[in-house]
């Protein structure tokens, strides 16, 4: 009976062996449990990408505990927490922003209790390792049927803080879309803080094909010239271009080779685009 | 009942999270599936890599769905398609000569289906993540007893497309066997298109010690000295061999070192052998 | 029944397809099992790095069948070996010192089993593939209930070999600790063989927050500055500790940065630590 089997993933900063020890310990308390490592390959520390992975991912799992670890506070006042989603999900982490946008995609945040309860802890909590004493245990509690509210006190979790993307309208060689590169995925694309929406925004509906010129803030030299498209294989081998990646971003990718090297850029650096002259 | 859970088993050139969203979709459409990530670390659009990593592993996986997606050509016309087994497996992926080999090490290939059917897809399918939209519930539905031939119109996949090895024959300092880098593996060791049946046709049967000479075609220079031998371990740390790796081809190596950095070579680079004088 | 799927883990040096075929051969073999790849990321031959991970990951793991393969002297006279534990698990590998600290820590080895019986192994077996051929069909065939004892002869593994500490007493300035590097960990920390005691012997007991002196035998210049912390955060980004790690050993780390690149140093190196004048 399938249903019978409660669902954990983890994602983290950690690498394959950490990861693998927090799956050790969920599979520990929760024997039953289908355990999914998402990623254990989230660039150290960076909490924005690992926010945007998790926002991505999780709709497209099955409804369960979501473990999400990207922790440079660890150690710190910072405070471990799940949120309960409308879905049915729970996610458990550090509460730094990492999982606050998943939990929007995921019907909103309905509930947030901290993780204070040692009953749901390892015994003898390390000072370096909360994905293994701390936050893998309260998720394989939780998957064994443990309610959010027996972990710890009501929370109000902080939410990830990223930079907006800048809009500036005008005539057409004018208009321009100044945006964050959010993270940089392994391919070198560079993922950006902006939809479609922004460029319709900026520069009303945009054909495909359409030569944009993308220049970096506060860097001189002459802008490098890209097309809009629907997909990598759309432009040559080695061409830059702009697509709506599969989250539903805007990103800078180049075929079959990688934007990041390209362009000499990554986050938390900006890109500005405009319409080519 | 173990018989009751499907196998699917998932080889990606996408990393972790992609690969980890992959395997969500299959978990979401077919929770009772026994999910295994064969690999998430194939060389971006390295499909001879992939080719040969999926025809070394396959046969040694249960019988199930194996996904396998290395995929340059995702968003623009090539075809997604599964192709079934003669040892019952269906393989799925894009059709670029990916799957074929593999289907050849089981049993051939007894039938195959394009991935057509909206109804085995995710609504919405995005231009350039078809590993999530199309070829992971395409597999996830065939886990749960979807037949191939409900997917799509039959097809006739495209082979792969790799230079053979060429065999000069002579006396014996003279005769030469050449072969392509296939792919460089994650100890920087050189494999090649190249068999024992071909070292046997080139030289004879050949006793393992025996001295050869690897030159490269079109670089100048004098040719490195290596050994052939049964295993690593036969050579001192940091000395070169031909050895036939754990799939049954030719491969170049250093023992506890990187063949790649030592001939400062990789795919598609072709290699020549010859018996040292 | 949960207790009815058994459990095996894999940790290698394999990269992650080499792995995936092991695991794939032990579901082969045992499709109830629950397969956990622990690690597939050890460094390639590096089996004190590896044997830490299994001491330091194995008592987070539900009992059962564990997997460790850092191998060196594969196809070479070694020997492979099974080990059963105090706690009821079974580890198996290569008898290269590679299992047995993993094995002390989960209550001693209790008895030791070589490998020997080919209806345990798979048919054919490769010079330079144990880990499909050897070690997973032996984990899969121990994890549907085959007795140790039935794997071949009684065996004594061989311990980790490991230097030790070295502790030199004296005044407060002139005292010293000095401690091989045993490896670097991914996000750069340099982890000693050496714990708490071996400071508490040297130096006294530590408050955090002291300042030591650290240098590196053999080679010249000024020591660095860092001091001893609970935890990376106690430091500003990009300053450097000591602190006792998740597994209870002493190690060098950069707070958001990398110790192995800040000293330039990686294992087998040692390193001594002076309080600071």
């Amino acid at each position: 009976m399938p249903g019978s089997r409660p669902f954990v993933s983890l994602a983290t900063d950690f690498g394959a062996a950490y990861t693998g020890i927090c799956a050790g310990v969920v599979y520990s308390i929760a024997p039953a449990a289908t355990v999914l490592v998402l990623s254990d390959e989230i660039t150290p520390y960076a909490v924005a990408e690992g926010a945007m992975l998790l926002r991505q991912a999780l709709p497209y799992l099955p409804v369960g505990v979501h473990v999400g670890i990207v922790d440079p506070g660890v150690g710190t006042r910072r405070r471990p927490v799940a949120v309960e989603t409308g879905r049915g999900d729970v996610l458990v982490g550090p509460d730094n922003g990492l999982l606050l946008p998943a939990a929007e995609a995921l019907g909103g945040a309905v509930r947030a209790h901290l993780l204070e309860n040692p009953a749901y802890r390892l015994p003898g909590v390390s000072a370096s390792f909360h994905g293994r004493d701390v936050f893998s245990p309260a998720a394989a509690h939780l998957a064994t049927g443990v309610d959010v509210a027996d972990l710890g006190a009501p929370a109000e979790p902080v939410p990830l803080d990223v930079p907006a993307p800048v809009i500036v309208g005008g005539a057409a060689g004018e208009a321009a879309l100044t945006a964050p590169i959010l993270y940089t995925d392994r391919f070198g694309s560079l993922i950006l803080n902006a939809g479609p929406g922004d460029l319709d925004t900026a520069f009303g509906p945009l054909k495909h094909g359409t030569p944009l010129e993308l220049s970096h803030p506060g860097r001189a030299g002459r802008p490098n010239r890209i097309t809009f498209e629907a997909t990598f294989g759309d432009v040559a081998p080695g061409e830059a271009l702009l697509w709506v990646d599969s989250s539903g971003q805007l990103g800078l990718a180049v075929n079959q080779g990688s934007a990041a090297d390209r362009f000499g850029l990554r986050e938390p650096s900006a890109v500005t685009l405009r319409l080519a002259g």
